[in-house]
Formats: C-alpha cells, structure tokens, sequence
C-alpha cells in the first residue's frame, strides 16, 4: 500500500460524490463531532438540522471542519477533510435552494427530520438550514500494492 | 421510524465493538476531525498515529471528542459521541500493553503505520500511543417501524 495525497479536484470530487461526512464545531476549545447528511454545491456544502448543541454550538463559533472516508478495505480508503465556516441560510429564497437541493441528493437519515416526517408537523420546530464554506481542503489515499499507477 | 437514547451501558457495548471512530480535536477555537482505529478497555479508548497535526494539537489543548456510527440504513443506525481527554502512553510499559491490545483489535489502516509496515522501518520515526479518557458518553439509536419493542 502506498499513501498520496489527493489532488483540489479529486477532493472536489469526492465531497461531490459525498452524502455522509462527520461535522466537528469547537466551543471553549472542546470539540464535538456527529455524523451530518449533506450536498456539495459550488464550493459550499448544504445540509440542515433541528435545533441543537450542533447548531447553537456553530451559532457561538462558526468555525468548523468536516470529514468524509470511504473505507472499502485497510489498504484500500481515502479521507478528505475540509475547513470553513458555518453560514445559516435565513433568506426564504436560500432555503427553499438548499431544501430542493438536499432533497434529491441526501436520505432523510437525521433524528430531527424523523421526527418532522412521523410526529406532528404542527408542533415540530422548523430545521435549521445551513450550509459550510470550502475555505481549504486536503484528502489521502491509499492504494493497494499493485495498483501504484492509480 | 423512532430515536432514542441510548443508556450508558448499550453505548460502552458500542464502543466495545467498534474499531472505527472519528477523532475531533481543536486548537484556538477551530476543530480538526480524522478518522482513527482504536481498541476500549477499561474506561479509556486506545490508539496510536505517527507524529502529524492530530498529535500537536492534542498535546496543545488534551479536549477531544470522538463519534462512532453504525447506519445500515436511513431509519436502521445508531451513533455514540464521547467525550474525554488525550494521555499520551510514554512508560515502556504502557505502550507494549497498548501496541498488544491494539494489535488484536485494530486494523493497520492508518497511513503512518503503512509507511513503517512496507518502508524504511529504521527511518521512520516511532509511533505515538495515546489513550482518550471516556469522560462523558451519549448516544442515539434509531428503531425503523415495526420494531419499536427494541
């Protein structure tokens, strides 16, 4: 197995092809890291949440930082980690973007939209869209033994 | 599909059987997450990585978190957030006991460890063993319909 890093247009790629990332946001220099559904988009990545640590915690600090893998064996996996920043979408016209975009493109996975999808709709509060810059990004990949032209 | 969470003994039992984690760290206010393999016994979570930016700013800010997720679908998953503090292993002692336990447990994924496996091993500088305390831990679980006796 060999390691190399990725190309800016490979790690594009792979945030492109991406649904499943792992978002860390920080408050007081602790972190705190949850899996996230999201879609890449034109340098952002969208995604939305219900009321929570997650958001007021990004709220506080929009620094955050978000990982994606894909791991098909111990020698044969990339990892792509991004920086950036927290933008809440409040303008309705963003919203309504951000909510079509995620809709053809994310499962329904997150615990606050089950919530929307089998509870009471009424009584819900309304999710939290947002969306994260690509300030930097850097990825790795492994490459089994055998294949070191990849 | 229902979210509940999980008791602190279902997310132990997690923990116990997960090999693959994300590691959240931070340095003045911005996280930084990475994917680890790491072994739990005894109230602490083991693992080890070459010298490398995870490994400087946990040694400059200790506060770490790290999230295990297993979804085998969009409403058939569960995640475990944990907590705690990084303790670099330096007696020779400890670091054999980690490097044993880790050795049963771990896959050798981690990029640093592939460049000591198929490298210069004289060159390559030592691996750090650390351990993360398990400070605090909550987790969530989803139940899909029709199974909401689990």
């Amino acid at each position: 197995m060999h390691i190399r890093e990725m190309t800016t247009e490979e790690c594009t790629q792979a945030l492109s092809s991406a649904r499943l990332g792992r978002l860390a946001c920080a408050r007081e220099n602790q972190p705190y890291v949850v899996p996230i559904y999201f879609a890449a988009r034109k340098g952002w990545l969208y995604s939305f949440s219900m009321m929570g640590q997650k958001i007021e915690w990004m709220r506080a600090n929009p620094l955050v930082c978000l990982e994606v893998d894909d791991a098909k064996g111990p020698d044969d996996w990339r990892s792509v980690v991004v920086y950036g920043r927290y933008d809440e979408l409040s303008e309705r016209t963003e919203v309504v973007q951000a909510h079509e975009l995620l809709q053809t493109h994310v499962m329904w996975w997150e615990p606050g939209v089950a919530r929307v999808q089998h509870g009471n709709v009424q009584a819900s509060p309304k999710p939290v869209y947002y969306r994260i810059s690509v300030d930097g990004v850097t990825g790795r990949v492994a490459i089994p033994a055998g294949l070191s032209n990849r």
